[in-house]
């Protein structure tokens, strides 16, 4: 495997997604075509099947456990077709959630566990991580307030958790950015969309140095 | 946990569904509405979703490891919605398929590792087990010669597989009911379906009382 495997993480309302947006802006003049910009759950057909199956409304009978899977099946499919074909191209790719988000969602804000979250995913994966993280930090309320301001008629399944659920998957992502330090790495999001921007854009060019 | 939970096992061709028909329709009348008959994957709105994409003709770039993981969660789903709330009401569950076969078929015929597959479905079942297993043991070219005189039209993404695979499922079938003797009965299902389907009623009478 050659290429770059780079994801996004952090609380929903963190800002990772505009930053993104903004960091692939600035990184396509140097870049071109060598950069792949993709997001968990979803970019492969049958990996938006899938997501389509998580978020439904109608779904709301699905058992944990069964989300759990799911985003593992998406992220498998999504990481076979899509990720490592790129990385074998030596491409650059910049993955909005990965294994990560599990772990912190449906293991400790879900109460799965994390340790077997991880577990799963790395069936999933087979093993496959990402050689940088970006951690976006927010606290819980500064997240939770800019969750607020978004489209008030959500028809997403994910987004009716409560409080409690979004501290436990804040812990988790402290828990994760402490315990693995070789690759992720902690960005301070409550600061303005451009500083963070730079500093990402920083973290990302002194990587592929 | 009352009730029972009972499942059958065995590679395509074995005749287990027809017997599962005949078994039912003999314990019916001493059983009545205790008896929860059922299949895998499916046998719950959101399980028959994800059943839909398993089988679905258009999905053959699906990885093998994206299909052990959705039939995981199919799997989850319709134990948690329709096999765990019956058993609580002290029902029979007979359940067509269950973790054996993906020990089988992705495990062993997919070669993704029988122990990692395992491993896999222990998440999804959080342990639950039956408390017996009917294996219809055939040997490999009995099974496919009678799925031969099946539809010839099949559009089932699963119905397309090779001799050696099926070779490996029945090893892996072999092993297991060699592994589990205390959960797992081995009939043979070369016999007649009206003899299986009389050994089968005897083992499950035995098992109930």
């Amino acid at each position: 495997m050659s290429g770059h495997f780079i994801t996004f993480e952090g609380n929903d309302g963190a800002g990772k997604t505009t930053v993104l947006n903004q960091v692939v802006d600035r990184l396509q003049p140097q870049l071109w075509d060598q950069l792949v910009v993709t997001r968990e759950p979803g970019g492969d057909p049958i990996a938006e099947k899938i997501r389509n199956l998580i978020v439904d409304e109608q779904n709301e009978a699905m058992d944990a456990r069964t989300e759990a899977l799911l985003f593992a099946a998406a992220r498998r499919q999504h990481l076979e077709q899509k990720v490592l074909p790129a990385l074998a191209q030596e491409r650059v790719v910049l993955c909005d959630r990965y294994v990560d988000s599990s772990v912190a969602y449906q293991g400790a804000g879900r109460q799965l566990g994390e340790q077997k979250v991880l577990e799963l995913n790395q069936f999933a994966t087979n093993g496959v991580l990402p050689e940088l993280t970006i951690y976006f930090a927010v606290p819980v309320a500064v997240g939770l307030e800019r969750i607020e301001h978004r489209d008030e008629h959500s028809t997403n399944r994910l987004d009716r958790e409560q409080r409690d659920f979004y501290v436990r998957v804040h812990d988790a992502y402290e828990r994760l950015a402490q315990a693995h330090p070789e690759r992720i790495v902690r960005v301070d999001a409550t600061q303005s969309v451009t500083t963070v921007t730079n500093q990402v854009l920083a973290i990302i060019m002194q990587h592929l140095k």
